[in-house]
């Protein structure tokens, strides 16, 4: 049972105090998380990809690459890559040289990630956006494997016996497929013999292991060993204090300032009926106390049979999300 | 009268030896480089960009962004950035993030790049790669500048009120534009007021002092203030021994060695003319002791007026580049 910890990097003001800190300083409070995940004994610690606000995770590998340097141990995550937006070449090449630099840390986790913003940066759209992750991932994973490629491709201009360096330091890379809602990305994952991430998000945890289950039976439709399927399962909110009730009322305001955030900006707003839902289910968000954080672990864990477990910190505040790193794995550590 | 390091990563077999080290251990290699670099005292270290064979510099972010984590004071170089190449919105989200996890350490030299393979792999042809190369630059400048851009593009797509994270640490960025034989750059520099790298790879100083020349009248037919003009030049092909006598011995089977991979694999090559000059011209190439080589770069300097200067070491030996280093960083500091 490995434990990893990500960061889609939000940079937005504190939704208690108001004030908002500067990129830089944002960016610091990162690769200190990092360090102290490799210090408290996570397995990984993983960056997300974002193109728009309030995000400043548009670019994984360079932050990456930087961790990279500053730990020894910890694996090196992505949470996730959005292929659908990338050139799959300039995205092997990046990603091949942060193999070599990392000493073969990497694993990778896909997606076609979302948002309205950045999909307009690209000119990606709803509509084709499931085949251009299929089609990047396909030429990612031939990159990767073969000295020379070919391929026909849709959304970038057609490979002919090309070849891209550097040539990769794993062989091959663990790709995970990163899927919050749907069925394309489980059959692509199933098919292709790699491990599946569950993201659950906001929502509970029946669907996500309804989903697994399709996976599982897709993987041996397609005729891998069942011996070697992997699962990992991850959910947004880790907030952890000492007692549950401060962890509740330290998360009441950073969750009602995330509504209103997304409402000021337009952002896709959760529906009434979501709202309620994740408002009545604060329960199963890993905000509380250790012991029930940890319990809520172990149950998402066996409610999805999951290998790795993934979460993120909720909280706004450096100190408190410190907090929320020691006192988890203290308590894990237990178990 | 500042000194960088550069290397474009190249990775071949060893012209003397035969032996060809692995892809990781000459990555090791740049990075223990980048160290000793700063060590030294040199003011800049830069890896190039290409996307071909043999080098395996097709990421320079990520190395740079590695390379950031190591050092505390050293400039960081690109060289050069292929614009021609990139989605200017990726290599602004990079860069950015860069600019911040180096804490402002990032000078940018940009250029077309050149060889066939690299231009197949994204479809840039001979005809569109100055378009491309000052689209690119256009775009970029505007996203390191502006919080909001529009730009009727034709070579990614158009971007409307387009906002990109994160938003950058230094502002503005020094941008470089590389320039081995181009009027096109030489303009393009002048016309935004930025510094000019004369990057003279093989042939003898003349011409490119001529283009420096037509440089600073270009930048005054702009309006720009002659006082704050900055120019570059560098070379490929420093190795520094005890005596000349030694460096010239340990440097020609290199010189013909990369005559023969050039032949070998197809790439363009000299022609006999070009070769006659530079076998004439070794001693133009910044080969020999340290006082020699130093006499050398104090010409450069002197010819094209340059307030920086660049070289990229040739040698395939790992000890013999240290040594290169260490010896004319001695040599430099009693100057």
């Amino acid at each position: 049972m490995k434990f990893l910890a990500i960061t889609l990097i939000a940079h937005r003001p504190d939704p208690v105090t108001g004030v908002l800190k500067s990129t830089h300083e944002r960016f610091r409070e990162v690769l200190d998380n990092a360090q102290l995940a490799e210090e408290l004994g996570f397995d990984g610690f993983g960056v997300g990809e974002r193109h728009e606000r309030p995000f400043i995770s548009s670019s994984p590998t360079v932050v990456l690459s930087h961790v990279a340097a500053l730990t020894r141990r910890i694996r090196l995550f992505t949470a996730v890559t959005t292929l659908s937006l990338l050139d799959p070449v300039r995205a092997y090449e990046d990603y091949a040289t942060l193999d070599h630099l990392s000493g073969g840390r990497l694993d990778l986790v896909i997606g076609k990630g979302n948002g309205t913003a950045q999909r307009e940066l690209f000119h990606v759209t709803p509509e084709d956006q499931w085949d251009r992750n299929a089609e990047s991932y396909e030429v990612f994973r031939q990159l990767w494997r073969q000295d020379k490629v070919t391929a026909k491709t849709r959304f970038r201009p057609e490979l002919t016996d090309a070849e891209v360096w550097p040539r990769p330091y794993q062989q091959p890379v663990r790709v995970w497929h990163g899927s919050a809602t749907s069925k394309e990305s489980v059959d692509l994952a199933a098919r292709y013999g790699d491990p599946l991430f569950s993201a659950n998000v906001t929502h509970p945890i029946e669907p996500y292991a309804e989903l697994i289950d399709h996976y599982r039976e897709r993987w041996e439709h397609y005729g891998h060993d069942p011996a070697r399927i992997a699962v990992g399962a991850g959910s947004a909110g880790l907030h952890v204090a000492r007692t549950s009730q401060e962890a509740l009322d330290a998360y009441r305001p950073v969750f009602e300032s995330n509504l209103a955030f997304q409402r000021e900006h337009g952002l896709p707003e959760w529906s009434e009926e979501d709202r309620e839902l994740v408002q009545d289910r604060l329960d199963t968000r890993f905000v509380g106390s250790p012991g029930r954080v940890a319990d809520q672990l172990e149950q998402l864990r066996d409610a999805t049979g999951a290998d790795e477990l993934l979460v993120t910190t909720i909280t706004h505040d450096h100190t408190a999300r410190v907090r929320s790193y020691e006192l988890l794995a203290e308590e894990w550590g237990r178990r």
